[in-house]
């Protein structure tokens, strides 16, 4: 027999979750969105988190949980839920489904907590909706157009790999810096020309839009000094971030850091993802194996 | 010995026109952009109209040349110009270039009118801006990604082949309705499935994302009632457009008509786009080729 | 109720077609193949024309039909068949498709005769075989991959189209001749770099491979004194051609013609054109309508 | 000051090898290619092994060094060279390039022995040639394009990511079978469509042409029983392959084994390509790092 899913709190992807869920079968009561999914079959909407968790076997918690540390985040819910008062609900009986998220207060009661953030083919599958987001934000912001622009790409990783494609695919002309060789073999193998991280400095003037996705300091000081002013600077790291935004403010260069963007630009297609990497996840645990090696290094 | 270029009043597109034009080693004379173009080296900027017409060969009106049909269009001035007081300055040893434009004022007086939006090289170059301008729309109005997605696109001119090329390298799945059998083999041959104008109602409900490009009406009321709700309807078509709005309206269905993307979403593309043209026009008249045959069919 | 085809002689092509017709709901009687197609559903296998063509509506001659301007092209069967047995089973009242074919005996007799080589969706789909076939070739005789090799191909129609899209998605460096400035412009869009055919002999020697589509010629003494010695010359346009062999074998550069590419490469594939375009004839007479803009200029 | 590589032995790659180290200026000595590099520039030409060792800082050893284990693998010598006599020029001050090669009698002398396949930069780039030489054979074998064709591709390992692409790019339906969740995410992240390795032998018949890349039995009795006679196999994993080609054979079904392909379908892009790694290698040594994490896993 299929299990139930209680799904407190959230936006329009875990929205997108629970629609997901129920066309595979699964019962699921959503608290938080009243009048939002008025349209949705087989979707049991609750007013109390009583009636939300009756039956519940998984809890999926929002990304994030919490925006202040007191209250769940349910921004289509007038009224605010504390978070303890949530917590009073789950049971050990439970398996909690939560993002980049950790409570010692559940953990020590025994409730079971999966992180699908930490998931690999969630953060590959993220990087579609990130190179998207990034390519619609350069197309709002340059006067020009992709095609035929000059773009560097620092890093190459799953969002340098993904958006690398994307940018290769609409005729720009990609560029793309890492350190490894066999990176750099990748980069050539993907039709985009590889450079050094250490020749970003000396070639900088040459691009009309730099991408980082490296969490560490590489775009700073030396580089916006050499830098054309017309030049647009996109950062998708997460933080730290790899550009120093003080240093593009004070050289009058526009520098912009986008951060979360799949959950922003693209909220069904990241509610989707959650909801195939939570389905997973069971599938996994179902079969007993724990596919350690699939996850993500922190 | 090169000539000299009069460019008085317009939008960045001008200035991207004056810019490529002195690359080229021309002299060029700009009216209405004082304060914008400081940083433009060997552009003679003119607080007169008399200034700039002097040794002018060639005018370059702003396209549309007046938003009022009295005064030019000069965003970037405060004080109005008449178009009259404009059009003293020009006399029949000029070459006047402009875009839909017409003066029958101009044409007795015996000065020679190019118009240089009728050349096809510059209509097959706008629809890279008109289609980046079409993904960049669509990417803010969809909840989901263009990965994946399901487009349509109705009709496969310039911007529908440009377009469905840019969607399918974006991985989405792309659908082309066309009439005539070699526009659906030539569909095909670009990867895409083409389906006949006639079956866009049975299959209008199975896309996200209707993108039009033929200038008759296409999508109405009957297509309108298949279709679903969250689905996206963007017309490219010149006037008078192939989408009923009224109707789209009364279904609660987002319709949206973009006009003249490439002077807002790239401007400085499109004055390249304009400057090369103008040169093309320039060339083809010194080796006294018209070229007729490449001029666009209204 | 559905017709009757008679498929005389040919070779994988007509069994090809003579699948498509039946997977449609055509009856097809097959001469010529005996032993080939006993694994065939629904397709009458005939010893005698007459047996083949009784109760045909339609007839399909193979392409070419006769290779010595006597026989039936027949290669699968060993007894030879003069046309004139052939012809005189060809009644009025059948419609003969033919490619490159004509007969001023069936005509006088009154038969219909129908050129599918001449229809524009036709051309299309066969240059994407041309194109496959062009690549093969290249891969077998070059001792470097195509992926980053400097190509240059001549002409922008039907097959430059096709092969300028593959090669640059298979991320060779493509760069396209043409003349016309529309068609530069399309090139442009395509992601390839254009050159004007006057600029091809100053440039000949920075390529890897070159590809000619012009039916006229453009690769001779000239281009050959500038040309690598270790340069690849692959010309696919029909006759006359466009590269002057002779030229190349003095100056001993490898130069290949390849004709009739999709029936030798991809014979299946050509058939399948072949009958699809049938097809579309006969739906189009059906209907009434001539279609005659989209017949290819000659 | 720039060192002098001894190259004895081999084919075109190390031809190309000594090509590209010349023009990086470094000084070559070749053994045992007299007539076929009579017109490199700045390259000595060596009778001897005496001769071609003398000043020698580096050896390129072919690949294979030996077909028969006891002389010098060089098809464009007349007379064999033994390896006994080859290694007894070689000194410890000598650093030896080799592919797939250990010897201990070498090792014992104290002499420096590196391994340059086992590096991952040369593994990637050597997947374009192989992959460019899978599409060459699928383009001889089939008798349909590969647009518009259905692939399988099994393993999304080097080749199989390389090879997806490509067949992506020419429009072929690509289907990628994978077993980790997370290859399964790349798979689709390139419009490909993903399947689990489970999946195979239930979808096998819907292929026209399947490629294996997986070192590891899995196409065997069970998925050629539900095969199509008329798909083509192609095996492009190395020993033991992962194709039963005895169970091909009793089934009359195609099924080829391409191995080694760089050497065979592009020998200069496979020399480039040793040649750069070499030059990587040397550059690291210099700059004292190992890059160890830059080594193939066995």
């Amino acid at each position: 027999m299929k299990k139930n899913f209680c799904i407190p709190g959230g936006d329009l992807r875990q929205l997108q979750v629970a629609r997901k869920l129920t066309e595979q079968g699964y019962g699921v009561s959503l608290f938080g969105f009243s009048d939002y999914a008025s349209d949705f079959h087989n979707v049991r909407l609750c007013d109390t988190l009583q009636e939300a968790f009756a039956d519940a076997d998984y809890v999926i918690l929002p990304l994030p949980c919490s925006t202040d540390g007191v209250h769940l985040n349910a921004p289509y819910r007038k009224n605010p839920v504390s978070l303890k008062e949530l917590y009073s609900y789950i049971t050990p009986q439970m398996t909690v489904f939560a993002g980049k998220f950790s409570s010692p207060a559940l953990s020590e009661r025994g409730v079971t907590i999966k992180d699908y953030f930490l998931r690999e083919e969630l953060q590959v599958l993220n990087a579609i909706p990130t190179a998207e987001g990034a390519l619609q934000v350069a197309m709002q912001e340059c006067p020009f157009t992709l095609h035929s622009s000059r773009c560097l790409i620092v890093g190459y990783g799953r969002i340098g790999k993904v958006l690398a494609r994307m940018l290769n695919n609409l005729d720009a002309n990609v560029c793309v810096a890492a350190r490894k060789r066999a990176d750099l073999a990748w980069i050539r193998a993907a039709g985009c020309l590889p450079i050094s991280i250490r020749e970003i400095g000396e070639r900088i003037a040459g691009f009309d839009i730099v991408f980082n996705t490296v969490p560490a300091m590489v775009i700073g000081k030396e580089e916006f000094k050499k830098a054309r002013k017309d030049t647009l600077f996109i950062d998708l790291a997460s933080k730290p971030g790899g550009i120093d935004f003080e240093e593009a403010k004070i050289c009058g260069i526009n520098a912009i850091w986008l951060l979360s963007l799949p959950g922003k630009v693209a909220p069904l297609t990241a509610g989707e993802i959650i909801a195939e990497t939570i389905l997973n996840i069971i599938e996994n645990q179902a079969a007993g194996t724990a596919e350690e090696s699939e996850r993500t290094n922190p």
